[in-house]
């Protein structure tokens, strides 16, 4: 599922089981970091015009998203605090390259990458969860998810040609999937 | 003005007719700036709901001002690019403090002073410029960066009391008149 190279495994779900509530906060966390990400590529690429349009649609998706999982911890009684983040968004970073253009290949390409576990998750939190409200949640954020991976990777392309970006995007789908094959002993929304 | 200790000197009007282009291309980084310094407000007191709340729609705000921009630079022919910026912003956020609360008081405050600033410059290059566009194109920003000014000096209460925010505002503007009156070399937004 949108190149993911590997699927949730079994002990994942007993993490989130065991602590729904700071996957919930984790995930607000998440939603944050991902308008982050894109503000911060249109700051490094502002003359990519294209970037800059497709970035600006993230932040404020993202940043909504951010709201409405902030939104449900209220409902729910759950306190919104800062939170040990898991290491996988580290791990990915620590692979991105420092010299241009491949440095905003992988930071496309991981953007994307993170993007596509989110809905990955989404999906099996959605079919897991027996709380109603919580799945339909999780189901709605899937198609916003799977379109920015669609962006990022399509913008990643820009910066390299097809077989380049290609052979990276395989190379760091495989580098996640043994990352998620670690897990943690956090309860994450990635780990 | 919006707390301003001073208004634009008519040096800076001949800097503006000498280099409009450059002044054009610097707002649109500064909308830029201004979307970046309210998503790290996030990012530094997520704990804080009122604030992040305010900065998302700040961030959504400026963000879209950035691309009006850009639309107002391609329609006249001006290519976008990276610019050396104005030592303004620079020179302000020298002033904020290392410790919290102060360092929040002083974020917030200075984010509405530089808000404050681009209000009143706005109005000045309305009432300045022949070209008809071009002033409406300020006059429409003048109204949201006013709110934006007023979010932000109303934040800063949450993290001081009444008199002790009100003296660093006194304090952080006459600072910013001084900067104002040195002026600067370069044809900026905030030279």
């Amino acid at each position: 599922m949108l190149h993911l190279q590997s699927t949730t495994r079994p002990a994942w779900f007993a993490q989130v089981d065991a602590h729904l509530d700071e996957v919930l906060i984790d995930h607000a966390h998440c939603e944050k970091k991902a308008a982050g990400t894109a503000m911060n590529l249109i700051f490094h690429y502002v003359e990519h015009a294209e970037l800059c349009r497709e970035m600006t649609v993230i932040v404020n998706e993202e940043l909504e998203h951010f709201h409405m999982v902030l939104d449900l911890l209220q409902q729910r009684g759950i306190r919104f605090r800062r939170l040990r983040p898991s290491q996988y968004g580290r791990k990915l970073n620590d692979l991105v390259r420092k010299q241009e253009p491949q440095r905003a290949i992988d930071r496309l390409l991981v953007a994307g990458l993170i993007e596509a576990r989110s809905c990955e998750r989404f999906q099996a939190l959605a079919d897991h969860v027996d709380d109603v409200e919580l799945a339909a949640f999780y189901r709605s954020l899937f198609e916003s998810e799977a379109r920015h991976h669609s962006t990022y990777t399509r913008l990643a392309r820009h910066y390299g040609s097809e077989e380049v970006v290609e052979a990276r995007l395989v190379e760091l789908y495989a580098a996640e999937a043994t990352i998620i094959a670690e897990g943690e002993p956090l309860a994450r929304m990635h780990s």
